[in-house]
């Protein structure tokens, strides 16, 4: 006998347990509108909090281990996942110590630092990187990813640079939605940061940024705005720093009225780890959510660890007082809500993948892609191996982990190709490799208790290392120099900016005697940012490798030896020194408590069209292996009424012997303006793909809002009637047409 | 200008990373099949396994931690997470250590040990008890829920039978099928421990059980088949011990043959943690996959940690010599994607949720309906809350946590309600309630690194408390002793049996003093197990109590006071000395190297009836605060065709003055058999709610499938025609009625 008389249904159980029954699958009770994905967003996330608790609401707003926050338990409503990024995601750490927790399962794949990203000025690069990272954030079961950081790059000390997207608005605005869109599809929040005038690291945690309004406006705030409106990011990171004198992370202005009221903004602001400082401005000026990096010593393991944040129980009891505003504190529940039925409670996410075959050859791409060659007189690079059989690498970074250091982007790879070991796999059988330090930067390799697994200590004293490089590169047919920044503190890290423009320790010594030693040299830079290059003229190739992730050996291989022909452009100007720096030449920076300034709008390029400086390199400069001439640059009419638009074109050939892709780039000038504006502005580039011999015809269109200024009087955006001059070309320092027009 | 026109579509991308791509939401690109959830699961278990590469498929096939195996992270297949049970969500431990991970999000709600929930005899309990623990589980984000328990209670000295469910096939199988069918709802897999004849902790890692084939496949595998056949478990967890000379984690004849072959089983076999002994057996006889206690002394961290694991290299090892089966390593595969996609890959599973006012009030109920009765003379319980002014609760257990300990069912609740904070706050504002200790059992409150928070040393001696006891008893108006064991070692607990069938410390005499202090006092037993009552003849009231979890308290004050009228019944035997139980009767307990199960199919109630021995409590014995009449026990007809069946019916009354429920139990003897067969066997149980005066006819229905026994020489279920004798009563030495049968 089977006791089915006994299992009366289960209804009558469920009715107990009535919410949570609503979750199950069975046909047996009706499912809670919060619950039920066929119901709008909006109306689940009323749904929900109409059944939380004041607890439950003020518990969902603050961190309950480093990376998490709770969800509503009682509700079935999971915790929310972050992962720093924004090149790959980070190995899991303690519940609360930043100590790596030893799992197994959390090596991810490196991509490139988003300055290389950047450099491809292809957002269909951008396109691949937001779906593989945000495929491998996903497999991991995180729901924020911490990045992409738009940071402007206003300087080339700011350690942070290579986590952003260099110096120009337009292309930053190009290049961070797609990376947005492609994260987002995998369930995962993408998270803008840092929001905003994070442009440097010194004093990060309370400078008070000052600039005017035009310069906020047309160059710190563009690629957060395409991010929010064009990307439709679901959340935002709160800067460090200060702006009108409140923290940026509960910042009035920033937060409220541009970002949730002008913008439309209605995902959550996060705050950066510990960018919190006042209860009642975090409870007012729009932060969602508070993270940190700090538990006021309580016990490890303790339940109320996080009780003292800013958005927790100082929150809660302002609430319980009547001192905080519960329709404030509901909206801010309604967004951190959004964001899970966005990510966590999403079921019909993918379910991403880890360390594919397709990431590693994303990552390789992007790496190869971004790579940017600043100069190559007489052929030098690619080295053709089949003539060059020795081949001398010399330089710390050949061998040198990147992924591993710098910060809170600092990644646990399965495997990171160094350059040199990318060099000798592809010289393998061809020809032979030897290898020479040169100079010594690190004698660890270690970073916040990971081993790189390499030891770099070295005995010989640095005349002797630069003796012994220079005899290998006098045994060579071709030599390679891969130096740069290491993301050791003060070389391109968090939390600290450079102390010197130049290369550190003794590069330029080495490069000075390599160069001597023999002629046929290639000085590759791993970095972010840009650096002095004193021996420029004695070098005849140099090559910007950045930090390139886990296939970096590989993909400078594939530059070297020729296999990928280079079409990277410079996302930020290379300055000759560093005085040529808008920042630097008016002399605000670094500040103190505060910093201002004083170049407003005439940020990178714009500072060295304005003072006519010739730049050590260019924004938008990078060679190619080809040729390509761009020209023929013609509109289809002269005037544009304030509803028209004009078509600007121009023919681009490749004149050289082998494929390659060229950046044609659209530049504006306004020529009569009631207010200071730059010579010109980035306002289209297109990346053509070109076989030897190849022509194609690009084509711009130019509407009136993208002659627009930030009239800083009327506080809006003004499209001044007048004379503009449309500039085509191949980089910033290299038009090739142009064409007036007038704005009626 | 947007860059759309550069924005190529993405198919272009997607063919880089087709199978990437697939698992996208968006229209780009068609959908891998192991991806599509419109598929057959068959299907997409094929699909999967023809892309994986041989080190994919073994290392899916164990642990890479303490408790997860490796999904296929290149292929977007997640993680397999599992979790201790069977009574609560065990919480997070480090990576590779046992050492708790510090999380503040994993107290769970601890539901009674699976003795209470059996002794429910009440399937809707047990439904509840699966739903709730798997929303638990759920919401925690683990895919094996490690439970139900259902090995036999074969000796009360068994260290862990509270984590099983009684003594009767019979009554396992119809408790554990609800649960497993309830937690598989929420797409986490339950899974069915340990198989088989786990029946006791003593030398379990290497004894050889020998049992017949009779008492194997009537008394112990009963249950495990109920829950493969009937709940449809999607894992099995083998057992430590031997049998036929094999381990059973690795045992060719109860894997391979029993449960994959004859019972069609599609599941996983996991291994206990650390059960694995062997690659070739672990090969060929049917574990799935293989979990474990031990890394080989690897450092923390280590990626090859589990590299030694049996099916971990030295299975590949085999596999890439030939060595071992490819068909087999399939199989295995199969198995565990088959279990991805019925729980990690599920999306269409609820989300669970944790500590909800829902399943504290599960716990408390179950735990209320499990509590037995064993003696109430002269209605001591329920103590009248508006006569008795003063009350004494005596016994260390009254304040001792119980929900932690006992080994790997040990759990971090919010909050457990012991017994004397039950007490107080049922009492408050009407009785005082005084507490003595009386006896110490236990000085620390600590186990395995966890604080239970509370402080048990004590300075008296043992003839103080005794005396201080016995002085609170004489000033009280009713006095409650709450002792029992306690899930240190040897006192309940995993790892070792009992050292005695007496009760520990000084209980017996703290009891005997009381009862000489007071006549108004309740016993009140805590623990898993059947325990000696020498002094029973001196007190008039005692009460099972069970370890009963998050609510153990208020549940207990449920019962003590009236709120809940008890009406469990007990799901083993209370011998009167330990010789009256048949494994001690006949010698072989505990052996050493093997274990001979000379009393066969006479467990528990069987042997008692048998042997015409007087238990103290008998199987299915529970008082109630009211009174039931059973009678009018007759037949539809008084034989039974070989496809048709009897109805057997009965009237049960409640003859007292408040509200209770019986079970009414169905027990059925066979009268002419060619092999011995027990006097009798449960068959059949219904628990009816009965109002006072009330009367409901309960009505059993027999067919011949009943009647079978496993006749040993042919190696098949028998139903032998002949003379048999249905018995209904209240408990099995409380028979009301029979009816006599033929089977044609």
């Amino acid at each position: 006998m089977k006791n089915k008389i006994l299992l009366k249904s289960l209804a009558g159980l469920c009715a107990l347990a009535a919410v949570a029954c609503g979750g199950g699958p069975g046909p047996q009770g009706s499912v809670a509108v919060y619950l039920d994905e066929s119901q709008p967003i909006e109306k689940r996330v009323e749904d929900a909090l109409s059944r939380m608790t004041l607890e439950e609401k003020v518990a969902i707003l603050h961190a309950q281990s480093k990376f998490s926050s709770a969800g509503v338990p009682r509700l079935g409503i999971p915790e929310v996942w972050c992962t720093d990024g924004p090149h790959g995601i980070r190995p899991e750490v303690l519940w609360d110590e930043w100590d790596q927790a030893g799992w197994t399962n959390d090596s991810c794949t490196a991509f490139p630092a988003l300055t290389c990203l950047a450099a491809t000025w292809n957002p269909e690069m951008s396109a691949l990187y937001g779906k593989s990272i945000g495929e491998e954030a996903r497999y991991r079961e995180k729901d924020i990813l911490l990045g992409p950081g738009v940071n402007i790059y206003r300087t080339p000390l700011n350690g942070r640079n290579f986590e952003y997207m260099g110096e120009d608005p337009y292309l930053s605005s190009r290049m961070v939605v797609p990376y947005i869109e492609e994260v987002q599809k995998n369930g995962v929040a993408a998270c803008v940061k840092h929001f905003a005038l994070n442009n440097q690291e010194a004093h990060r945690h309370g400078i008070d940024v000052e600039v005017d309004d035009r310069a906020l406006n047309e160059i710190y705030l563009p690629a957060f705005k395409a991010a929010v409106q064009e990307g439709g990011a679901w959340a935002v990171m709160g800067a460090y720093n200060k702006y009108k004198g409140e923290h940026c992370c509960h910042n009035r202005y920033l937060l409220n009225d541009i970002l949730k009221r002008d913008w439309a903004f209605d995902g959550v602001v996060v705050s950066d780890w510990g960018g919190t400082h006042d209860t009642k401005q975090a409870a007012e000026n729009g932060l969602d959510m508070e993270f940190g990096s700090w538990t006021d010593g309580l016990s490890w393991g303790a339940s109320n660890a996080y009780d003292n944040y800013y958005l927790a129980a100082p929150y809660l009891d302002m609430l319980r007082k009547g001192e905080a505003s519960t329709a404030t504190l509901d909206d801010k529940a309604r967004r951190v809500l959004r964001l899970i039925f966005r990510t966590a409670m999403n079921t019909r996410k993918p379910f991403g993948s880890l360390n594919s075959p397709e990431h590693l050859a994303a990552a390789r791409r992007i790496a190869g892609e971004g790579m940017v060659l600043l100069k190559n007189e007489g052929g030098v690079l690619p080295i053709d191996l089949g003539r060059a059989k020795t081949i001398a690498v010399v330089g710390e970074n050949a061998i040198k982990m990147m992924t591993v250091g710098g910060g809170s982007s600092s990644l646990k790879v399965r495997h990171e190709y160094t350059p040199l070991e990318g060099i000798r796999a592809a010289a393998a059988g061809k020809a032979e490799v030897i290898y020479e330090r040169g100079y010594v930067g690190d004698v660890t390799g270690d970073y916040n208790g990971v081993k790189t697994g390499q030891d770099l200590s070295e005995s010989r004293s640095e005349a002797q290392l630069i003796a012994d490089a220079a005899a290998a590169a006098r045994k060579a047919d071709a030599v390679i120099f891969v130096g740069g920044l290491n993301k050791s503190n003060h070389q391109d890290c968090e939390g600290d900016d450079r102390l010197q423009y130049g290369l550190p320790y003794a590069q330029d010594k080495v490069i000075g005697a390599l160069a001597e030693a023999n002629p046929n040299l290639a000085v590759v830079i791993v970095s972010g940012n840009a650096v002095a290059m004193p021996w420029i003229d004695r070098v005849p190739a140099v090559l910007e490798a950045w930090f390139s992730g886990s296939e970096a050996g590989n993909a400078l291989a594939d530059v070297v030896f020729g296999a990928v022909n280079p079409s990277g452009k410079l996302p930020f100007t290379f300055p000759v020194r560093l005085e040529d720096n808008g920042a630097h030449a008016l002399g605000e920076y670094p500040g103190a408590d505060k910093v201002k300034y004083n170049e407003s709008i005439f940020v990178g390029y714009r500072w060295h069209d304005k003072e006519q400086l010739k730049p050590l390199f260019a924004f938008g400069h990078g060679l190619s292996y080809t040729a390509f001439a761009v020209g023929n640059v013609k509109a289809d009419r002269t005037t544009l009424a304030p509803n028209g638009s004009i078509r600007i074109s121009a023919d681009v050939t490749n004149t050289g012997d082998r494929a390659g892709a060229e950046v044609v780039q659209l530049y504006i000038g306004d020529e009569q303006s009631s207010l200071p504006r730059p010579v010109k502005e980035l306002k289209g580039f297109q990346k053509v793909s070109l076989n030897p011999g190849q022509t194609r015809t690009v084509t711009f269109e130019i509407t009136p809002g993208m002659l627009q200024y930030y009239d800083d009087a009327k506080g809006a955006w003004v499209a001044e009637p007048g004379a503009f001059t449309a500039y085509v070309g191949a980089a910033s320092d290299d038009i090739r047409g142009t064409v007036e027009f007038e704005l009626k």
